[in-house]
């Protein structure tokens, strides 16, 4: 199949189009533009621009389109712009968006312009954006918009459609229509196609949808997400301590936290700060500083396999068989290895609510069996494969590093029953490291997200440090076991 | 803040209230439980129930909603359901589905049952199944659905309304209208917001978007799945070779893909398989088939490892100078995690769409820069630390092991020479370590990509085993030049 068949069809523009088009002040031309290519992808072609172009684009086209246009550049850009702008066409701007994202421009830009853009908001909007302000960050609070649609259970049909097509404009979205009770409690929702469908007469009680999910404005926005994945929302209502609507979330915006929540995971996974901006837009210094102290917190914690690897060395059982010492990064990444894919299971599992905390002792057992599995199949394999890699010669057997394997010289049963009894060592070392590195690789993101942690925050580098020092410690053990003369 | 406070409203139901209800054949409760509560909440609380049970539920309920619910069982349970119900049920629930659930629904059944599903659906279902099992698994051919509303562009508003109070019922959403011109291709689309607020003689192509995305049926869903969340889509037209519509991908199947690739990243980053059920529907068997093949292949590679670092123990620096071995797990984990670091942005902005394998100079270039920071800094921290580790004798300063650090028979120009020169030794290595790490890092995915691999699948162990055997190589060469005399 061919490339062109795979891709999506969308029209586009390039910034230098772009630019002509200003220079010649071909308003047409820009708004032509607008009608056939998506805001968002304008928005990045122009986002370099020199305000006084941005701001010639922003008088060529209708206020509707240049509050979303505004909203799709990226908080520089904004706040260049903003800073070009009189005060008139600051008001326009900032009265045609949604109050949920002036409020989320707000939170991006210095103190000063944050407040010329209060001040040019009209007191309605100043009022919601206050209010939306004062919610934590990713809570349902900060995540909602105040620009919605709702109307009491009692409403006829015919009024509400009546009402819909004078205000709907203003709201973010008239696809889901918000009831309430007399005591302005939040009791079900109805579908803008079910009020199409409906009879002009009927109220909206009775064509309403009660089996309809909510949140509270402290919900955190992870599970905002999930709700609206486990149940195929279009918007979900926001509800104070009362029961009482006091906001709405839109799919797209749980679109948004579900992909941020992914590369939060990915992001502690391997070990990094999450990054609050797209990658392009990182400087090297904030690039840097999501790693650095992240590699320092695991070079100190790497201190103790140091200290143990240190003491281990020089037991005797060590010093007599070097072959061993070859063998423990193998171990310890093996060990390592198995914890991870524990870890990157439980972390999603808890992510997308397929289990919660509770269910520790079911998750537990399911991991046990696995690693029982596991753990046989792999060491079965280390046992035959470390043979190999001693008659291959590809580590030395201790003892007849200068024998020469295939002529014969070491025939002999001692080197088969050390090379065994070696292989042996280290397969059982590999069972136990996987069956612990499971173990362990359950328990703590469980054990996390019980007391209300991020489960994937410590436990991928407290993993890394547990089982190097555990693997040690039960390879020395072993050795000391399976060589008790040395 | 208490918890109950956090937590969404939804009522919920449990399989002892709903067996009850089932006993005393009390269809007007089970009623009421569809009316309040969730359908999916219900189907997982009687997920286990007999088949009879089951069919009782289906019996008291609208086929409407039957067929939602039936949709929402796991797959084991309506395998079960299927070979107990009669033709007669059959037929009805499968006719009340959308084709692409039915579709779905048969890729998971055995062959016999499979079949009985085809016969029970309709003439114009089983036309619309047996197009939608064609396209591959993964495509944007195989997520959409075929029933959706579609009007020529000459159609007129009040006309296309009237239509849609006749059809609507049947579409998977009403919510956008989709645009056809006079040679059957697509060219725009209408929000039902939009038909709602137009004059009832405006023609479709008078207010319909034109700025609109499509995809064709061979695109992979995980560009699916980006531009419904970079262009804020509630549904999207998919087009055959000749631009014709041949489906409709809806928001919450774009959603599902997006927890999808969330969970495939996840697990390829973690070295496993994706699973393809809820982690606590998988066997033991199916959870371990995930896991051993990729521990194998690792210890496959550690090989290498085991080989390089069976030699160079063995060099006389090392042999002299024990202590050094004793940093080999840290520095290989410094390497492996600043490796993994990288990967994973990379996996990431690849997977979002931040960039492309095109980008790959500007990629690098940025991670060489934020690289020369993170080592610079690493490094100044390591030698310090390990300079720290020696006098404190965490780590055991070869040659001087039997005197005491702390009253005085090391303090010699000989000792301090010795831990610095081993100090700096480590820190060296440990930067160029960083260095060599994130550069691999950025070109693996990046690489994969190109040639379009899976980026996460085969970069994270490639990554720790090449990081591993250089770590080595650079950790002797710079231990011989360190210490030339030993």
């Amino acid at each position: 199949m061919d490339e062109e068949e795979n891709t999506p069809k969308v029209a586009s523009v390039t910034s230098e189009k772009l630019l002509e088009y200003i220079k010649r002040k071909d308003r047409k031309a820009i708004q032509t533009v607008f009608d056939i290519v998506p805001n968002i992808d304008i928005a990045e072609a122009s986002d370099d621009f020199e305000p006084a172009d941005l701001l010639f684009i922003f008088r060529s086209i209708d206020s509707e389109i240049s509050a979303d246009f505004f909203d799709e550049l990226s908080s520089d850009t904004k706040e260049k712009l903003i800073s070009a702008m009189t005060d008139k066409q600051l008001v326009e701007i900032i009265n045609e968006q949604y109050a949920d994202d002036v409020a989320d421009t707000i939170n991006e830009l210095p103190a000063n312009l944050a407040s010329r853009v209060l001040r040019a908001a009209s007191k309605d909007m100043r009022k919601d954006i206050n209010q939306l302000l004062q919610y934590e960050e990713g809570t349902a609070g900060a995540l909602m918009t105040t620009e919605y649609l709702d109307y009491i259970d009692t409403a006829l049909v015919k009024d509400v459609i009546q009402d819909i097509r004078k205000k709907g404009k203003d709201a973010e979205t008239v696809y889901t229509i918000f009831v309430r009770n007399k005591y302005r409690q939040f009791v079900g929702t109805v579908g803008l196609d079910d009020l199409i469908f409906a009879e002009p007469d009927q109220a909206l009680s009775d064509i309403m949808d009660q089996d309809v999910v909510s949140c509270t404005t402290s919900t955190d926005q992870e599970e905002v997400a999930n709700l609206f994945r486990r149940y195929d929302l279009n918007a979900m209502a926001v509800l104070n301590k009362d029961s009482r609507l006091v906001g709405v979330i839109t799919v797209d915006d749980a679109v948004d936290v579900m992909a941020e929540e992914a590369n939060e995971d990915i992001a502690h996974l391997t070990n990094m700060s999450r990054a609050d901006k797209p990658y392009l837009e990182l400087s090297a210094w904030e690039n840097a500083r999501n790693c650095f102290p992240w590699l320092i917190a695991l070079l100190i914690l790497g201190t103790f396999t140091t200290m143990v690897l240190d003491r281990i060395e020089k037991q005797h059982v060590f010093t007599m068989l070097p072959m061993l010492i070859a063998f423990v990064p193998t171990l310890m990444d093996t060990g390592g290895n198995a914890g991870a894919q524990t870890t990157g299971l439980m972390i999603r599992g808890l992510a997308v609510d397929a289990f919660g905390p509770k269910d520790v002792l079911k998750v537990l057992w399911k991991e046990v069996k696995a690693a029982l599995i596991i753990a046989g199949i792999v060491a079965a394999f280390a046992f035959l494969w470390v043979l190999l890699e001693q008659y291959m010669g590809i580590v030395s057997v201790s003892g007849f590093e200068n024998m020469n394997i295939w002529n014969g010289q070491c025939w002999s049963l001692d080197f088969f029953g050390h090379t065994l009894k070696s292989s042996a060592l280290i397969a059982i070392t590999m069972g136990i490291a996987i069956l612990t590195s499971k173990a362990i690789g359950t328990l703590l993101p469980l054990g996390a997200a019980a007391i209300k942690k991020d489960p994937a925050l410590l436990s991928q580098p407290m993993l890394t440090t547990i089982m190097d020092v555990t693997v040690l410690c039960i390879y020395l053990l072993m050795a000391m076991a399976f060589f008790p003369g040395i």
